[in-house]
């Protein structure tokens, strides 16, 4: 049965709370989830209501004017989603397969509320898997001295394919503030370290080389700094002594695939907002 | 600054969420925590509300009369706490002091909002560390012709030391149902296992045996089923083939301080709620 | 470039791994990598050494005959086995496809050292999926007045692809004692639940009842014991009331894919030692 | 019973392993612990063995005489412990007192195989916690214009308790390369975050605006770089928006206490060798 979700912040207020549902209750709606959260320290107020559209006396249409005037009265951002309009998904690779393989394998299975409508890479390395998955597969090789055009042609197929969210599932290219300004709160990245720990390249060397004794993997939205965006989601693993790098890598993949999945749900049922240069997380 | 809280549950209908909200928010209540719960295959709801009193315009004492008609209204079971309302512990130990010295040195830093009045024991291995941080130390030994005696002395000694809950820190002795009937929801548990698994006697050694690659320990409120009550916290850690019992053990001890006094601190604050022999726990 | 590998155990006694130690190195074997375990109580005795081939003045054919001596005189129970040995794995999968797709995408990315020789199942279900990675795909129906016959058809499967191991990734039947006795020590399963907590059906459905803050998942090898063979790997993730049973089986499904990936991953890198229904893992 | 326990570590070469286990073994001593590690891309060996002193046909004097023959042989640096050697510590610490009590119970509780022989601070405000386990307390403020007397008067307060480990249980002054000079591999700090991330002051503050979902802890020997010696033991847990900077601080602790105990642990069972800073852990 469909649902439709509220995602609203604003400075923290008396009423708010009440407000919302007052909205969702008076017009018979049935709230199957909600959950708030206030940031103290930044006088901050962070809420999710979803509640089914079934017996909800306002059309679809309607429910964003009808709401307008309360959220005008808090300054919300706010966004309202429709649980059956499936998002439509960009997955950008290099030359490693695990996440690739992972997301498609979920989304076959029928475990991803979306479509995963293009694969882009700068290596045809991958291009049989997700042909096997009858997922067209743009090759943009990325030369040094033209980056430039090589995003550009990766935001034509984006716009081409209609496509709500970018997934770098390992794609091993540093993207231009041009193209992420262009993106914004679209584009989900894997990093293969716990963030802010081993930002940047080689992360599984430099912790082999520190003697860390956990590793871990973080999901984060990209922003013009490196590494540096709102994270999703992250997860740790132990290591010892007894782990080569390779040994790294192997559990890491293990991680960034979890991890990374956990982060592109988190999107598709619109579980995060972000302020701040943080994420709430309403899961 | 004090606040008062609000747990409360009750079949699910429409309207609970913006009554309760419009109950504080006409008051001029300022929420700092608001948590909430639907069960759907139950159709349960549950709820916890957190408030400060400075600038709320009912009493204390009128608070529970004036939210009363919307409770009987739901036909909910509820309770308000405030949180300068401080709760006195029993501590029920037998001869190992790992958990008996985390809470006590947790209450004298001020990391437990409570009152450690009295520490009862079927031993009197433990009486010095008691008497070091100043708590009376009973000694009521328990034998197996006269169970029902030694617990009548303990009943007597927590009416004696006004108490209002018992943590059972590794006492090693069954209750029995009368004992538990006379505590209602308010006697926690630590047991050495990830319940089910190994329920009864000597969970390590029964780990051991059947060779599980994880350990845990669980903390549960005690009803008349033996380990069988509502679950609050569990947490695990991974063991080997290296690990012999006694490492076992060792491993034990640590998870069982973690999870028992994280527990005791969801009971403190208010945070949980019991239905259907479940804990909903708002954190 | 190749090794070898002897896995061994016997009754502790002084001695052994000198005895071990100096066959290699008195063979010019380089050792890169050595471990051991001595379980005091049952006072028994368990190695694995891998040692390079290149260098060493045995060759292959030579090598259990030289060791022989060594192994009759602390009477061991030994295998000896050579890296490139590529062993052969049939999968038996019913209608969920997680574990299926996971092992086959990480035998075609070259994280496996063994083959995929077939798919065994009881339903159709899952055909297309290995297919699509060119596994031969044999659909054997399990009825329940004829499972003897269901299980002669796969125990020729077996036979005719010269099947190494075989991995239950999520196969929903019950095999019978004489299928187990015919395959010792090589099925391996993945149970959904942290064993021995919930054996038998429906484990994400116990756990909701009985409500676990953790849930887990337990790879072990298959014995006449239902759910209660030798443990490989397990591990765990946390739940709270906020979860509901698809929750639960969705959190579970990555567990699995993980915990049962690791689990073959261990036998096929000849890490595992089983003895008195315990496994040692030599990680 | 008394065992002996060898740790060395060499460049790799072929024979170590047979010649440390002949030279056990020649002597009748009954092996109870024997690990290994190589690290292939160092080329570099390492080992601890332990074995029961009863039965072993040397004298405790003669032992490092004959094996230094083997040790010279192979240039290896080792040192010989003796498990009934009780190891002196001296924690150092600040205002913060749930590593000090955790440390003082688990010593009280014999779960520590040394003594813990006298507290310094540079506050009085742990002084009766110390006390009330009978343990001097030194009391050596910090002034900024005169750090160097201060960890002058802390040098021979290690002195005149003969200390052979210092523990920094919270210790909130960074101390001088001279004082750490002075104590080569013998100093053990609980740093809290999971480093590298969040290196220096406030690094629950530091991880609050990052916004992290995992925080840690870290145990490492310090060295003169500051928060970058040889990481010995790390542990994490999950937070969420729902943590303001004082939840971090609450989770933290617990994550301290046992991160620094189990360092603790390995020290004094001589578990730790340390190369290229960098730990090997035989666990």
């Amino acid at each position: 049965m469909p649902t439709a979700t509220l995602l609203l912040s604003c400075s923290d207020a008396t009423g708010i709370v009440a407000a919302v549902a007052a909205f969702v209750s008076d017009h018979g709606g049935n709230i199957i989830h909600a959950d708030q959260h206030t940031d103290a320290e930044e006088a901050w107020f962070v809420q999710r209501v979803e509640w089914q559209l079934e017996g909800f006396d306002l059309g679809r249409e309607e429910i964003a004017e009808t709401f307008r005037p309360i959220a005008e009265r808090f300054e919300m951002d706010w966004r309202l989603h429709f649980s059956d309009e499936s998002r439509r998904i960009a997955l950008m690779v290099s030359q490693q397969g695990h996440c690739l393989f992972d997301l498609l394998a979920r989304w076959r299975l029928g475990e991803l509320p979306a479509s995963i409508a293009v694969v882009i890479s700068n290596h045809e390395d991958l291009r049989l898997i997700a042909e096997n998955f009858d997922v067209p597969y743009h090759y943009i090789p990325v030369l040094p001295e033209d980056r430039e055009q090589a995003e550009q042609d990766a935001l034509e197929v984006l716009t081409d394919y209609d496509i709500d969210v970018v997934v770098l599932a390992r794609y091993m290219q540093i993207l231009t503030p041009g193209f992420v300004a262009a993106n914004p709160d679209r584009i989900i990245n894997i990093h293969h370290s716990f963030l802010p720990a081993f930002a940047g390249a080689r992360p599984y060397h430099q912790a082999h080389v520190r003697g860390v004794k956990v590793i871990g993997a973080t999901a984060h939205f990209v922003t013009a700094e490196l590494d540096g965006g709102p994270i999703i989601e992250q997860d740790v693993t132990h290591v010892s002594h007894r782990d080569s790098v390779s040994d790294l890598v192997r559990k890491g993949r293990d991680l960034e695939k979890v991890v990374l999945a956990r982060a592109v749900r988190f999107y598709l049922e619109n579980r995060i907002v972000i302020y701040r240069n943080k994420t709430v997380i309403f899961d």
